[in-house]
């Protein structure tokens, strides 16, 4: 007898979720069992936030089949919330029309929440990938609500899984696959900055900059909950790179509120300063930023990827303030406050250390594969029920 | 120096809530630094759920400041999908517009979850009444969810609390104080049966029936991830209920998706079969019912007031199916499943045994009282942090 | 060359629209230069307005595509607000992800103008169906404002029309076509009341009444700007059903403002009164109710379809009030104010006439034929102009 | 007798809402009969439109009440259905909490229909300000619904008054009042042009330039039916401009759909050519606006100020295509399509002109005084009528 293949519904938000997807809409798109479908929405739909649906367009394994619009312009904590409740509204109606068969969630942003909320109430299956973790600010909450929602997990290492059975959930519904940013890294040549090189010339503010020689990367979100620090916590970071006056490739956050701030900070840094050390880019896909992360001497700010990513490279990281406070983490990280003079001493240890050795705790490269067997065959179990 | 009172916001949707949050409008009142402010929204607004922003306006201590619609009509998964997600809409901007200190978000209600998300992307913190309970259906997740967004929480009962703890809540931001809805109840003339018998005269639908000798009490909730059955379960209970003959007054559940089913089965039974000893009620406010249950020869259903106020009060209860499923419970429930003979069974068991002794486990009456005096001074952390 | 036909896209959100939008599906599904697909939305979805969408997927020659529901409960102008608001949410993803190449919208429901809002701005041709009249409430604005944003025009009568170019529309963006609603009226063997009383004894509320001899047939609409009177009035037309007592059916109106206090005036009725002539159908669909309406010695009440129906079928009208104000009319309509004495005497004098001729102004059967084949060829003008 | 003041409820969206009700609200809050209160949404919430809220908060006589951000990011004809759908959410959420005695709604914008069809749903009577006038593009559609929505007209011309009553409104609701704009500028001191030289030294992109000897001003809008062009046509002024080589400000226009483009090509255009006589501004107030446009040798775009403001203040016009055809005009305009040489033989054309003579036909600077003293006492009738 045929059987229909399971839809498998992946949503596409952020620049960071075309990394993370990518190899999971492959591995879907691989298996007979499984038929995924993309759906792009929000900050992804969006030119200033490195218009990534063409990027999704171009190089996916899958059509996108929705986009839905939900970003509620003004990165304040109200245009947050109306974006979270508005994503609802789209997100169930997507999800009522497309009816899947299991939908994707990834991680912690708030419109994650929304999306597994959505779900839950239309009865349809929800797989939390990168459940789990321990981090600063409001994604903390947001994960962790999502867990309680969700009907299976795919954490990303052992420690992200012993939480989600720690809080309530079944072991059944667990499966460590890694983190599937890396399954895209695994299988690019990290030597090749050529690209990069390019990009300084078509796109982003400010001088090109040399990557033949040491050069450091600075990736600095804001801190939801800590919005009104945002500037200065930028101009900490600035003042910091002015010091050190390395080669230096910043790349300007996500959509969260506060980054606004941020932006304006490197903005007015690059008017006024004229520095013809610093070239500025609103965002890298993951095959430039990779091998870019890879060659460089230090990685600066709070990025997840410089815990996690950098680890897998052996990149030195330095890492800000409390964003990802709480994350495992290898020994390729320092941690500092937000202060220029803590800046500049950690970034010219990382320098006079240079490269770790690679480290798979955070994953193998293989994690798509697995979440694509899981998916095949596993029985969701609708009804939850908290284990004490 | 003066201190302006903390605003503390209180939101009513349902029947429910209604009890569960009069006694504490009326401690916030009493606190010269606290002022409460009443929100009603979604079912509580409608005549046909009870008419309850009449009755808030009639008998609470604060006024109502806001009334939010946001019920999408249907019944459905997806018009409750939708109803959330205006939910969310609604209460951001009445919590932007509103400013208030802190937010009370009660239980597990499908829109409680995009309350406690609006406010806790809004920076303004959650505190949880009755978290950490265990129940069946999709109210399970939502609870938990809830409970890893708040900022403070008070539960029922030491064991919610001890749950509570297991999420990963620190403990400094868990205080017990037992159920609400017990306050209320406690300060009633419980023999009083004579509002109830005169509301029989002048609302609800078919005849009126004799509360001077044993009578029952039905009240039988759709359980959403079972949509479907809604209508044979509710068959199951009238065909008990007809093999009893007692007089019996049913009252009509919650607008959770599926009752429109069961309000289908009990009128049909009215019309058709035409029976002497059945009234329904589409609502009864604490007030009256809480008299009505005291002096109950049995409770039949799946509402938590048989597992709850009926301890308190001593009344025998008949618990159907999975709804109130892994839920503490004292000795007066007995557990049955959607079946008529052993509903039937059941029912004749708990009229030969009696009333039980009254048991204050799950709350005093002064539950109230302890919500009031810890909101007074209690300092929320915005940033959680799970402690495992 | 192949070219792909033209899809329109048909919107059924209240009872009248079944049935002023089933011949024009089925004109559009006969061309092979059309695709037609349907959308169901709001009231349309409900069983309590009639469970529309069951009889579209049972009689409709074309599927339902999407289902969108978007009527938030309350019956109050803030929920009529907002369900508009959701609705042009809802409609504008539903357009956006099926792309038609032209939408229908029709009449004058306030879901009508966020519809046609929602086409305008995403750059979707919007034809208007049945503009140009005049009533009066709030209909009278929307209609109009409608018309301002239409980019064709199908008018049902000659009067509309002129109408529609004093507005200042092109004439060559007009076509007068009839009124659909008659098309499946001119179809239907009108003699035949047997399937409308076994619906009586099948479903509806009150007792089963004879239409053998002489009988009344009563709709009741609130008037939205009216909305506290709607009881009152709804007791002056009950008052003179009594003086009457003919047999009498009562088809409860649709989901405007107001209607639940007429509803509840009419139940209300029923069980004090016990009256063993009245009826009380919450629906009825338009092959049942077009022989009631033939064979009725009188419709009461301010339905359109004692203006246009009636004149079509020769149906003496007894029209109340103000709803049908300034709209055009034939003989068979007397208009009296919502004085019970004034409705009595109009039923008696309607009574004592009997039918009238049949009269095609409003239309002759090929109201859908004249839609389909312009929408075949019409080229759209997206930039609208004013002509003065 | 005390009577309450009638509440009058001001909203403002845009940067030309700014200009065009401060008169308004000083004339409002001078009157003891009114109390006017602002309502801030939209675009105006934000910084990369203006920061408009901040010059409000500024410079207002009355406070901003309500923040209402609802600007679903995109610049897409669907971002631009979703925020107007989310506007109707928001103005009737707002509406009903704040009960205004009237809303004034201006003009045309997108989500001015929405706020137009809350206020009607809510009867809540809408005046309109600058209703009755010919543009192209969809405000042209969106003006005439308005129209037919609206409760009280406040054209500012008679031509356009006479539009509105052959549109079927009653003459009695209908006053002259001129534009709103031209009380602002009739006040201010249009010879000093130090605030807009120094505002090019702290804002805005690329070099300064001299207004002492004769410069142009360019405002050119996105015209929103032709989304894609928008960068073609935004080329085709950037080429004229290249030609003339005077100095130049150059103002990027509102939140319309396409704009984004026209400010890609103008920075694009900074980037690659570095002209020094080429200033872009991302808004101006009008008092900066208005010396600036006073003094200016020509205006150039398609804005309506071109029209408007320059007559009165007699400042030739260069007007591009049809985004203000059919609009009434004075002698100092010159209409040219998107063509590069056209646009330079034209502003050519102006240098050798001139200045005109002012003309005071679209207003003497008592517009907010003619509207205040109407408002005091004007009876609203909610049922309209059309008059023919």
């Amino acid at each position: 007898m045929m059987v229909a293949p399971r839809r498998v519904c992946l949503t596409i938000t952020t620049r960071g979720n075309y990394g993370k997807l990518k190899s999971v809409t492959e591995a879907l798109v691989r298996s007979p069992y499984l038929e995924p479908f993309v759906v792009v929405g929000g900050g992804a739909l969006l030119e200033r936030y490195g218009g990534v649906i063409e990027l999704v367009r171009a190089n996916y394994a899958a059509p996108v089949s929705w986009e839905l619009p939900y970003l509620v312009e003004g990165e304040t904590p109200l245009a947050m919330a109306k974006s979270a409740a508005l994503a609802a509204v789209e997100f169930s109606t997507m999800l009522h029309q497309a009816q899947p068969d299991v939908v994707l969630v990834l991680a912690d942003r708030y419109e994650c929440l929304p999306m597994a909320m959505a779900a839950t109430y239309l009865n349809i299956p929800v797989a939390h990938i990168e459940g789990g973790e321990v981090t600063g600010s409001v994604d903390e909450s947001i994960r962790h609500a999502i867990t309680k929602l969700a009907h299976f997990h795919f954490p990303a290492t052992e420690d992200a899984a012993r939480r989600i059975v720690a809080l309530g959930e079944e072991k059944a519904c667990i499966e460590v696959v890694g983190s599937t940013s890396l399954d895209v890294i695994a299988k690019l040549d990290l030597e090749d900055l050529r690209p990069v090189v390019e990009a300084q010339g078509s796109g982003g503010m400010g001088p090109v900059v040399s990557l033949e020689g040491p050069y450091l990367v600075v990736i600095q979100h804001a801190v939801t909950t800590e919005f009104d620090e945002a500037r200065r916590q930028a101009e900490a970071t600035l003042g910091a790179i002015r010091d050190i006056q390395l080669p230096t490739i910043w790349i300007v956050g996500n959509m969260d509120a506060g980054n606004n701030a941020i932006f304006g900070a490197v903005q007015h840094f690059l008017h006024s300063e004229h520095p013809n050390y610093l070239h500025l880019f609103s965002a890298l896909p993951i095959e430039r930023y990779a091998p870019l992360l890879k060659n460089a001497a230090c990685l600066v700010g709070n990025s997840s990827s410089g815990i996690r990513e950098s680890l897998f490279l052996g990149t030195p990281t330095v890492n800000i303030g409390n964003r990802q406070a709480g994350r495992e983490r290898g020994a390729n990280v320092l941690d500092v406050a937000h202060d220029r003079a803590a800046i500049v001493a950690a970034i010219r240890q990382q320098l006079a250390h240079g490269p770790y050795p690679a480290d798979f705790r955070f994953g193998d490269g293989k994690a798509a594969e697995r979440i694509a067997k899981r998916l095949e065959s596993v029985a969701f179990r609708l009804q939850k029920r908290i284990t004490f």
